[in-house]
Order: C-alpha cells, then sequence, then structure tokens
C-alpha cells in the first residue's frame, strides 16, 4: 500500500505532524504547508490523502479559523486525538546550557515557558514564525550559543541535542486535532459526530435545536459558535455529540434538526477517542 | 459633576474611544491603558470610573481574552454598544494621495483594507502596533510622504487630514462593546443580562442549563465557551439573555441555574440596545 500522504500546518517536526503519526501511524508522509487554508486545499485538490488540523487548546480555547475553514471546504472528519504540548529546550549538538546566549521560538511558545525563562534570565528570546522552524533554522545553522523550544520529535527529525525536556509553565497543556479526509470512512465502536447549523431568528431556537439532542438521550460534548459574515450577530452552532449518523437515533434527531435550523451539515462521524 | 474617567485599550483615538464617547456621552475623560488587563484594573483600582471593552466582532467573533477577564476581575457591566469599524487614509496636513509612499497601521486594519491597497500598489505598507497610534506617529513627526489608517475620531483628535474615508474592505464589520463599571447601575427599559456558569459533568447538563431559560420564555442573544484553565475538556458558558435580574421569572431561572450548574455568577444588566 502507498504511504498515506497528511497535510498539516507548519514545518516539519511541528505538534501537527506528532499528532499526524499518532492518528495515521509512523509510515505516513507528512507534507508540510505554510497555512490552514492550503492544508484544506492540498487535500481537496488530492495533493494530500488525509489533513489534520488543531481545532482546540485546553488552555487558549478554539482555533477558529479551522472551524470556519470546516465549513468553507467540502472535507469530512474521519478521526480525532490530543496531544500534550511538551516545550523542550533544543540546540545543535555540542551546545550546553552555558553556552545559550539566545532562545528562538514562536511568540506562543515562548510565553508559554516563562518560568524557566525567567529562571535563565541572561538568555535573550527572538520570536519565530514556528517552533520546529526554530529548531531547522538552528540544525541548518552553525550558531553554537543559540537554542530553540519546540516539541521533543522535530530534535530528534532534525538530529539535534534535547537540553531540557518539559520547559512548559502548565502541565495541563492539551490540543485536540481533527482528521479531515475526502471521504468518510467506516469503523466499529464508539462515534463522535460533529455538525454545524444556522438558526432561523425565531424566539428559542438555539434552545430547540439543542432539544433535538437531549430528547433522544444524545449527549453533547462540545459547542462552539462563529459569526456568519453575512449576517451581523448571527452565528453558525458547531456541536459535537456521542454517537454516530448510523444510528436511528440520531438519523432522527438530524431530521428533526432540519425541522429548526435554516442550514445543518454533517462535518463527519468518527471513533470517539477524546474524552469531553 | 466631575467628569467620568473611562478606562479603554489602545492609544487616544482608537475605535474603543470612540465607543466609549458614544456610550458614555462626550464629557467623559478617556484613560488609554497599554493592555486590557491594565484596563480591568484601572477600574478596579479606582484610576478609572468606568472601562470600555470589545467582546464580539461581526467578522472575526468574540474577542476571548475580554471573556477571561470578565471572569477575572469582579466589575459589572452595565452598558452595550456598537460601532461599525470605518478604517480612513489619514495624513499630516499637506500631505496628498499622490505624495504617500507608506502607509502604516495596525496588521488587522491593512488586512482589512486590502481591495484599496490593492489599487494603490505603491504604497508600501508598515506594520504599527496600533491604528491610532499610527496617526499620533505622523502627527508628531515630519513624515509628509507617509499615511495611517485609523479611525475618523483619530484624524479629528490629532488635527490631521482625512485623505480618504471609508476604505475598510467590508461595511459590515461592526465591534459590540461593554461598559464596566465596579457597581451596577439602576435604569429602566429593556434589559440585557450576561452571566458565567460551569457545568457539572452529568449527561444532557447544557441543555438542561439552557432549559431554565426556555422554561420561562426567556430569550437568549448569545452563548460563548471558553476552556476552564484548570480541568481538561471542561467549559465556562456565558450567556446574554433578554431581560432583567429584577424581574421574577429571571430570579427563579437563575435559581434553577444553580441547581444544574456547579458555579454561575451574574456579569451585569444593562439596557438592551444592540440587536442580537
Amino acid at each position: 500500500m502507498a504511504r498515506r500522504i497528511v497535510a498539516f500546518q507548519g514545518e516539519r517536526g511541528a505538534f501537527s505532524e506528532s499528532a499526524a503519526l499518532q492518528l495515521v501511524g509512523k509510515s505516513c508522509r507528512p507534507l508540510p504547508c505554510a497555512t490552514f487554508e492550503e492544508l484544506f486545499e492540498s487535500v481537496e485538490n488530492r495533493k494530500a490523502d488525509l489533513g489534520i488540523a488543531p481545532i482546540e487548546n485546553s488552555l487558549i480555547g478554539s482555533i477558529h479559523i479551522n472551524y470556519d475553514l470546516l465549513l468553507k471546504h467540502k472535507l469530512t472528519v474521519v478521526g480525532e486525538t490530543q496531544l500534550r504540548v511538551v516545550h523542550c529546550l533544543i540546540a545543535r549538538p555540542g551546545t550546553t546550557m552555558r553556552k545559550i546566549k539566545q532562545v528562538y521560538s514562536h511568540p506562543a511558545a515562548l510565553s508559554q515557558c516563562r518560568k524557566f525563562l525567567r529562571k535563565h534570565q541572561s538568555f535573550e528570546e527572538i520570536s519565530y514564525y514556528d517552533t520546529a522552524g526554530s529548531v531547522k533554522m538552528l540544525a541548518e545553522s552553525e550558531i553554537s550559543d543559540g537554542a530553540a523550544i519546540a516539541s521533543p520529535y522535530s530534535a530528534e527529525l532534525y538530529k539535534m541535542s534535547l537540553l531540557k525536556e518539559s520547559i512548559e509553565d502548565e502541565k495541563g497543556n492539551f490540543t485536540r486535532f481533527l482528521l479531515l479526509s475526502r471521504k468518510a470512512k467506516r469503523f466499529k465502536g464508539k462515534a463522535k459526530t460533529s455538525l454545524v447549523f444556522s438558526l432561523k431568528n425565531d424566539p428559542g431556537a438555539l434552545f430547540k435545536a439543542l432539544s433535538v439532542f437531549a430528547l433522544r438521550d444524545i449527549d453533547l460534548a462540545r459547542i462552539e459558535s462563529r459569526p456568519m459574515r453575512s449576517k451581523k450577530w448571527e452565528y453558525y452552532f458547531y456541536i459535537d455529540f456521542l454517537g454516530s449518523t448510523e444510528e436511528k437515533r440520531v438519523q432522527n434527531a438530524l431530521s428533526h434538526l432540519s425541522e429548526i435550523a435554516s442550514f445543518t451539515r454533517v462535518l463527519g462521524c468518527y471513533p470517539h477517542t477524546v474524552l469531553g
């Protein structure tokens, strides 16, 4: 079987790539994309078989651009996984802690390692466009007094020294990822379904929409709203619920929802692995 | 009566300041703050009487940091307003369109004027930390071939030339602002109430929480969820509903909600002016 190509946003060694390896297996071929838009397009245009996109983080919340792109593109969610965000101090082999003068990383990663950086006040922080990209830059350079902050996998990939593991402030920093495909995939076991809908402007419309699930004992795992750019102060609602679109009660709920909603679209039905 | 001091984030002339003038009146004294955190603290520490914070935008969605700060700080929402985001090309008096070589603004504002900037490809775009700040910088400089993109009010404030009004791509770009105070304010007329709650981890808990409003014909205008940093994949829910905490049916709903929620807090009850 040909190795499946998985598109992700970022440089080789990004957290998204680790999530892809975890979900699709180590034999997949990662395809780095500059933007999330490019990631979705790569799958749509058959440059990649699958795509992996972060959808929410346990500290910062939803990654809204990917909610908007799920609606814009016609891909199907076929899986989910979560990854703990572990930041490491990474340098060229031979560089020791004492030698380090500059630390390169994405500003978000630098801000997530505040305590560590406060302990090492002699390190100058330098913003870089990407975490794994800063490891790649050092690997291709001859900088012997610089280090990067990035994933443990990026150290392995670029054959760099892992000087210190898990330097992030918060150990409970998890990101949930969705696996995207052009077509749905059959599977057995517990299912989760993701769906987006918009409502007619009636009183109690959101309550009625959620009631179609509650009345059938279908559990909601998540609700997110995003503005409808075309209508001021109206929203698209994104819902994850526990259940499969092959179940009769779910089919009934969706049919009931279409009586209330002005638009509905199932984004995918996939194995339920991340506990909400 | 002493002029009321209103804290806002940004430089003098920011969109938030226009929202403050609109909501509090032209006699208020604006207090610029470097960050949203500083804005909330200024009101809490009595440096300001009131604060004004953007909470959602009709194109980009919620301004999440301000949801998180509403929970972190003990302020009360006492008002709301909306403002259309109008971007203008502003320069020093004497600068004409033909003279312009550089355009300074916040990257978000530059990206919201794509069509205009594409028509003027000779303009070099220069990112600046703040929209009104770029007008201030030009006003204090002797730059005769530069322009800024910012609000019409910032041109007036810094006595600059308004070369072109309304150069934004999307005319339907609105921001909703909340007015914050240390204590609630009495008012007559239609009310909106903002509230935050978290749920016990029971099946159907969100549906039950929303039912306390629906069962009493209380209309929801908005729902937003934010991660509970302390508990993975659990959320705080923020709700706006139409009704006053002085109404018996609202008091009953809140008492009913406390049976279902593990935590509830009313963030404020204020005149309902922005239609949801």
